[in-house]
């Protein structure tokens, strides 16, 4: 499959269903989250305060576009009414008969159930108890995230954002390789010749110096130089600017010289 | 190899390092993030509203022993001294001669360094312009996330929590390498300390000599040649050649001026 805008940014994407949210800061948090990485279909079912609201707004900063679209539902099952397949998000593992998986697994699955033209969506539950198990029985599949047994404490902006992100990736990963959205910087190691005269140039400005304090012990230390050169890989304009830098070490005691004499 | 506890929560972890952070909040939030995923070694450039922060205690939702170990440095090359690899988070691609990867791909660099014995870190910039091209300069590489150009406003907390997530997951995949399964790394990056002790003394070296033409030139100059330095990632006895061979260059005048001064 080539890589094209549509597959990054499909139009058809996961439904983020938010079951009744109690702070409008983490439904404009969820919001924020979706319009990062490209998903915009917000569902919520019953939010605690109300809706519109203010402070979802300002949280959402300026992902105006997923606020206003977004739709209202008075009970879950409402809410994925019109969805083909769905995820329960969950923090604790429960004994409920259904499969469970991981975030990036479960956005496989839903890349190539959407991609097969089904309407998919991602339910989280409320910020302090989640969802009841009666919602959770509406899912197809149950979502956790790996977090530190010890410390776990996601909340839902937080694990919309890990979706969504996973959403993301996945198309990027499928289509389009990191790099070639970047500028390509080339770090083509410069001709070796550029190189053998870095390290002549360096050798001709440490001779007089009396760094290679026996001519027995100047093979060994050029050596080492040249190793350390060598390894470093420098590119033509790298070099450029160490033989700068070595040029104007060699002129200084020239500078100096001169303002010995005078003074 | 199994998933157990040892690969999902090593005890050598990336360091987090937020560059002069705003709101305490967002420390707070960053805080638990890295708690959810087993992260715990945060650093804090020189926060604007001071430390500690009741605000960043609240926000970080019990991760309180996050914020309590949390370390406070004045500058960024002081938080990464002791760290042998850095990356630098941006949101912007920059034209900076710094390799670009993804999330996924800098944790999976990261774990293979810090499985092979090396200290790594992460910065991450001000809320509201992000690193500085200095900043940024003390890194090794970039990191960037694969959000949606048309509305890209990862807040640091979200961004923290990607990378701690990502790091979590690739220990979960098994894909905290065996020594046998990663190529050796021979060639272990000194401590930054080292090299800004390099840069330095080249620095000190070049001053007398009319390297810097201008006093305004010299910024730009001595970032080129951090730029090469950096990128060479020598390792310990490398530096001490080159400090050597500089220190050489320096004595080089003062040798001569005893020789002009004698004739």
């Amino acid at each position: 499959m080539p890589a094209d805008n549509a597959a990054i940014l499909p139009d058809r994407a996961p439904a983020i269903v938010l079951v009744e949210p109690q702070l409008g800061e983490n439904i404009g948090a969820a919001a924020r989250a979706m319009a990062n990485f490209g998903l915009s279909d917000l569902r919520l079912v019953a939010p605690r305060d109300g809706w519109p609201s203010d402070k979802a707004r300002a949280a959402a900063s300026r992902a105006d576009h997923v606020i206003d679209a977004a739709k209202l539902y008075g009970r879950c099952e409402d809410a994925v009414a019109d969805l083909n397949f769905v995820y329960a998000t969950t923090a604790r593992i429960r004994d409920l008969p259904k499969p469970v998986v991981g975030p990036r697994e479960a956005i496989g699955a839903l890349r190539e159930r959407i991609g097969a033209g089904q309407a998919a969506g991602i339910l989280f539950g409320r910020e302090r108890w989640g969802l009841t198990n009666e919602e959770i029985a509406v899912a197809d599949a149950i979502v956790t995230f790996p977090v530190n047994p010890g410390f776990a404490s996601l909340n839902i902006a937080q694990a919309v954002l890990l979706m969504s992100y996973e959403w993301m990736s996945a198309g990027l990963a499928g289509a389009l390789p990191t790099r070639s959205a970047v500028p390509e910087i080339d770090f083509t190691p410069a001709p070796k010749a550029q190189l053998f005269g870095l390290i002549e140039h360096l050798e001709s400005a440490l001779d007089p110096t009396g760094y290679f304090r026996t001519p027995d012990k100047k093979p060994t230390m050029m050596h080492n130089i040249r190793a350390v050169l060598q390894r470093a890989g420098f590119t033509v304009p790298e070099i450029h600017v160490l033989r700068g830098v070595i040029a104007a070490l060699e002129r200084r005691h020239e500078k100096q010289r001169g303002e010995a004499t005078d003074g």
